[in-house]
């Protein structure tokens, strides 16, 4: 059976990772779909696509036995919509993680088959996105809450100095 | 002569029946523009173009005795484009009913033959859609500030429910 | 019980009213999609939504006694996502009329429960919006392939003028 | 008084520059509009709109003796918003010239207060984009039919060579 | 090193799948970009990009020893950032394989450090996407020309029979 | 040799004429990139870009001895295309003049060839366009710190009265 998990894995780190390691046990193939794919450069949302992707594979790729398809998703911007977006850009699958409840809503209400599971929560506090992204402001150790390959992922493309460009910008307007 | 208003309806309530009530006296035929019709399954705009359709529909169907054109509305983010897009998707009309000053204004820059009137506003305290959605989202009584065939639709898609999971949504971010 | 019928209605014509009055004798309701909503001023699509709409609906006011839904639908060139979008934008159907073969297999595969009903075609070789548009750039009559109340809304906007303008300019490139 | 052109100078060539050059004679501005700005790299549209720009103002700018202003427009693809859109990108304008009846037709339906003027066409036969794009695919002399300022923005940017690619690839399909 | 091949894959057939392994014997790491991944239900694309996802990855992952990343890219239609997109989308590459004249003249236009290669044309008389759709809607063998695993996905999806419909469609215009 | 300065400009104040001037000093040619160009009528956007082109325009005519070259620019909303889209709309440069950090971060990233320069920032306290637009909306004196042009163009499209339309508009809910 496949299971499909979303995210918009900015950066990808621990408890992702340790959320897609639960699935494993569950399911034979794996779907990672990237989220607001068309987005970089911004306070949230800092890395690209392929960035993200790579980050995701190159974790995965010694991490995980099973078989892995992942999928970048630009967002639709109309959530009656979204489902069949999904549909559309992943292959077949059988069960959909997510603890996001309108992520719940939306397949209950336009995905009929498909069944919705709530993964566990590993450390929430700590472990995320946005946690991260903060530690790497202000200069704190961020490498600790992500696997090795994200944080070479980051450092090559000196991900950390992109997110300090980008906090400055915010102040400006002229 | 022909009356437009135009407005998001979500939900479509009791001071937006009165308006109309208030239109249909002095115009032969009314014409509805339901706006940001490209929307639902958020927290402002819970409601499809479709749903909010069947609102305006079910509710007037018996109520007014004028001839009625209900028109979906998608966004343009275009300001300054935003009249020839109403009048493009529009029936032809005479007045434009509104209290909404830019939309005041654009009619007046951009449709220059377009007359605006500003109708009486009905408990405008009481009755905005944020505080009909905040009702639902407590728990509390929100049908009595709606029209009955508007709570059937709700309740057939099953409205409160669908409002309380975008809420949860919100404060989720992995 | 509800029935839906989309099409582009360039212009409204005698053969879309037949196929509108046999549903009307199989449906309570009926919704009229009108498609291709964004589109006016070429040759394969004259009209604006809101002249479309406007045509329908003098039409039908006195033709139908059935409840009778308006919708006008832009496009979204999305293949695998437009039922979804034809389901948010209209007032919930139960069957679909269609002789579209690409209609009817977009709503098997993506809207399983709802029935697509063959309507018959009424004298489809001289019935098309495409043979009643060539009447009018040829100054032939056309007024007897349309209702009277849509060649009331075509002189009104002068129509025919439009379409001699556009067929003009195909001509031109500097 | 202020006179507005719109084209897609692909690329601007000597029939263009009789046509501003008459208009020139007619009022104290011009504004050019380069229609189509996003498009590039297609046989109908090989230069980009900074190119075009580029070789609008190059040539002009010892020209005409008008105060002058080009101004980039990408393409709405909503007829009926078309003349709001130009509105909205363009300084203040008086008259428009054009011999596009779709052009000249928009302009009376959505802008009644200007006023649409027909410039004369300079041997249309030979000076058409189209024919001059034509002429550098197939190696002939193409700069005879251009201002001197073109073809020096058409070498800079290798335009010739990049008509060549663009054309080999229509014919790929694997 | 890696190196990045477009195609639309409509199927994926034995042509690109010989030309994989063409590139498989050159780079460590291959990534495949599905094109026009929005486009599905039509003559020219009749896969979703998750079937076309689906085909490529149930392929390859018993032939290719390689690394391998699939990466589905909507359209831009917009050539000059065309290359733009495809870097932001895409994990980072050091070649680009291509016999499209356009994709190489981008390619050199706006990434400089990508260099351009063309892999041999394997029967390309035989082995098109368009040949094969062909041969599906004729009702003939078609099966031989694509790997089995891709033939299974069609099966999966009724893949033929989609065709079929989609070419009815075309003669229809009411 | 040409520099690029990209704006909002809502509206043109003197901190930005001083800005022009002091890259004046330092290039033959100066490209004024007019950002968001598809904005108006908002708080932070009140003025179209024909309004903000005529501002530039009327101001910089006397003022700056160079070649000039202004260009509207539609946000794309995508960062990682945002440099190629700016490309693709101006005519060539070689220097970019901006204080904001991720702009420079993106010209770094996308852009190798072009060198971005920081001009110096003249009294940024007093000096921005929210500022300006403020005092316009408390009827304060804004004159003062805008060119007499820009002052007239904005009186000329009653561009303060506008400012208090939308003001007002946002406490607007039905």
């Amino acid at each position: 059976m496949t299971g499909l998990i979303i995210g918009r894995f900015q950066p990808f780190h621990n408890g992702h990772l340790q959320v897609v390691r639960w699935i494993a046990e569950r399911e034979q193939r794996i779907i990672i779909g990237i989220g607001s794919a068309q987005e970089s450069h911004t306070m949230s949302d800092p890395f690209t696509a392929g960035e993200r992707y790579a980050m995701i594979h190159e974790t995965l790729k010694t991490e995980v036995a099973r078989e892995l398809f992942i999928v970048p998703m630009e967002d639709l911007n109309r959530n009656s919509l979204w489902v069949a977006h999904v549909l559309s850009l992943s292959p077949s699958f059988d069960r959909v993680y997510t603890n996001n409840p309108l992520v719940k809503e939306l397949f209950e209400e336009y995905a009929s088959g498909k069944e919705v599971v709530c993964p566990p929560i590993f450390k929430r506090k700590v472990l995320t996105g946005r946690k991260i992204r903060e530690l790497m402001l202000e200069g704190k150790d961020w490498k600790s809450y992500v696997p090795a390959a994200v944080a070479d992922v980051i450092e090559r493309v000196d991900g950390v100095q992109r997110i300090r460009s980008i906090a400055g910008s915010d102040e400006v307007e002229s």
